[in-house]
């Protein structure tokens, strides 16, 4: 080990050569900026529910690349789609079969969709839901829960470095699942009131996840009903991880509109935009377009993906890790003699975090040791499970947890 | 040919199918509502400098694309790069290397870039560009040319529908290559001058192309000068097809950032902004991401495309190929008795335009005879060549054109 010392890892000299071309060395929500010291930087290679760094240490991963791998990276049959389409085309003068099909697949496995139109990122989605619903009812105020994320674009960043007030003049702010904040919210939008824009549950960064009430999704359905609002579900980041079809599926309560992206192609930039037929005339009025979103081989990813979820049993394997996992943490946690901690979420997109805990210092350790057993998680932000964790992967997750827990306990004393 | 009035088309039927379930039954700038009723509509596959519709017509192709195709579809270096970054992982937990790697070609590549945060539309770099800029001066007003396209987010898409006031309240317009409207956009701007945003040179739908007088392009980079503003060139289009570097590196002007897109991964889903030392502060400050914007296949496409132009003749190549048919169309141009033409911009993205054409039947006309002898062009929108385009390609592309011209001249004789 002493001589490693000596030798340059790879990430530190990827590191040294990314701060001098890249701003701050990396940029977005995976920069290492926002995660401990001891969390791998760059990725050489991804398979099934691991990765390796470029320093080739291995970890199952509770990340899914935050959220895309829904079955697990390298997935063949997705793969073996991509290959046969990529023969073909990809980004091309125009759509090809593909944006039919997975269109119809949409239309198909989403309840409340009438149609779909496609794109590359979430936040082209959100966008586009927000300005389709604007375009239907022609008025201007779009309500959001407080501190959700609905995208990176200046109306939706959480980061305020060159963002404009006019940039979010026309929205306004509810706490989520508290009923009376949003009547208010209502009551102010008045006859402006365009759409009311909600993820499925409550995910906040750092903070416990929170299920959404059912009479609180119910509420929401009935304000915009009766205003005359658009439902819109930002299912970008639960997208099937919670039902295979929208999240509020379960509930029955439809939206009017949905976003979709991270899952949608298992890694392969996609997004759709959903709606019902009474918003089909606002979505042709609303343009919508990017250099590469009728790319074709996504298209393929996407489709292989969704007929995946639906015709096998990737889905409840996908939960049925997530079951796995959270019966062993709640073990552990169970054992606990000097902190306690609070496991919360879909079991296929939870987070645990530590009482007391406001600085994530807690969290922040154990995801460190956890790291040295080979387990990668973020600390302050939900985790993912995908059809590819399988109960080896879970059982090497949870005997890092152990350690984790373990190391915690001690500290606490 | 009688029979196959009887048999329905592959296109007719995606067509239909498509209406059922995709507003419009297409979406975005490719739609085939802003074209002849004689444009293929869904595209079977392509290769080099042609592409067969899903009728099972083969075309030679003077869009790429609308761009991203510089080096011709399935360009087999860059389709080797994208297998074997493929097989180790696309969308992972961080950057690969080819992050790294892709951002020290852009800044060894692009004179005055320092610095480059990788994206995956037009739209997300000029956006981006524009929040850096506002994050850096602190101040808020974005001078635009009148009718210059830089993406369809509500700040800058041509439509209307869903836009609020709001969304635009702090941008101000000039007239592309008039000192005397610019300088009235900077003094009505005054201290709040942010930035000004351009294209290398003034392309708008259905207009003749119109090169940047230089003379205009100094007064530009002065003036942001004098008021400390940021000059950000819109290089999404024109990038690499008017030299292998910034778009204004032969007039000696260099932008403080600008944005890249379509060519730079030779159809594969990427964007770029690169920018100078100065803003490289401002660039980290701002919250730039997408769920697959670190993905390492369509770096490793655009590292192999970049190199690619760089160390082989391919751009001269196109060039070539694009000299090749400008000299061919302007003899062409020359014969015509009844109606006269102009044939404007760089020979890698031409326009041909005839006079007194203000509702572009004439120019729909030609393109719809170009379609019966297998060439395929935009009626409305400039044309692309890329380094695919051989002797043959171009021979087979006049001889159609002359088709093409000879028609609209007996038809207006």
């Amino acid at each position: 080990m002493a001589a490693n010392t000596h030798v340059e890892s790879a990430s530190h000299a990827l590191l040294a050569r990314a701060a001098a071309v890249i701003p701050g060395g990396m940029w977005g929500h995976q920069s290492t900026r926002f995660l401990t010291s001891d969390h791998p930087s760059f990725v050489a290679s991804s398979r099934g529910a691991r990765f390796t760094d470029v320093d080739g240490r291995e970890y199952v991963d509770l990340m899914c690349a935050w959220g895309p791998m829904i079955l697990g990276y390298q997935n063949p049959i997705v793969e073996q789609a991509v290959v046969e389409q990529a023969q073909l085309g990809d980004t091309q003068n125009g759509p090809s079969a593909r944006a039919v099909e997975l269109a119809e697949l949409l239309v198909e496995t989403i309840d409340h969709a009438d149609w779909a139109i496609l794109a590359k990122n979430g936040t082209d989605a959100t966008t586009a839901c927000v300005t389709i619903a604007r375009a239907e009812t022609g008025r201007d105020v779009v309500l959001l829960a407080r501190g959700c994320y609905h995208g990176a674009a200046p109306w939706c960043t959480p980061a305020p470095a060159g963002v404009l007030d006019s940039d979010r003049a026309s929205l306004d702010y509810f706490e989520y699942n508290d009923q009376a904040s949003f009547d208010d919210a209502v009551q102010r939008a008045g006859d402006r009131l365009a759409a009311v824009v909600i993820t499925p549950f409550k995910h906040i960064e750092g903070l416990p996840n929170e299920d959404v009430t059912p009479d609180f999704a119910r509420c929401v359905r009935r304000a915009c009903d009766d205003a005359g609002a658009v439902l819109v579900l930002d299912d970008v980041r639960c997208g099937f991880r919670m039902n295979v079809g929208s999240s509020w599926e379960p509930l029955g309560v439809r939206p009017d509109l949905s976003a979709w992206s991270k899952a949608l192609g298992n890694g392969y930039p996609i997004a759709a935009v959903v709606g019902a037929d009474g918003l089909r005339e606002a979505a042709e009025r609303v343009f919508l377009t990017g250099s590469f979103w009728t790319g074709a081989v996504p298209m393929a990813a996407a489709i292989a993906t969704i007929q995946t979820l639906r015709s096998t049993p990737a889905f409840d394997r996908m939960v049925a890790a997530g079951e796995r996992f959270r019966t062993g943490i709640l073990e552990q946690l169970d054992r606990l003699e000097h902190v306690r901690g609070t496991y919360t979420g879909p079991v296929t997109m939870p987070y645990l975090s530590f009482d007391d805990d406001p600085e994530h210092d807690w969290i922040s350790e154990f995801s460190k040791v956890c790291l040295r057993h080979g387990l990668y998680l973020h600390p302050k932000h939900n985790w993912f499970l995908s059809a590819a964790h399988d109960e080896e992967s879970i059982d090497v997750a949870l005997t890092a947890t152990a350690h984790a827990f373990a190391h915690v306990d001690a500290a606490a004393a």
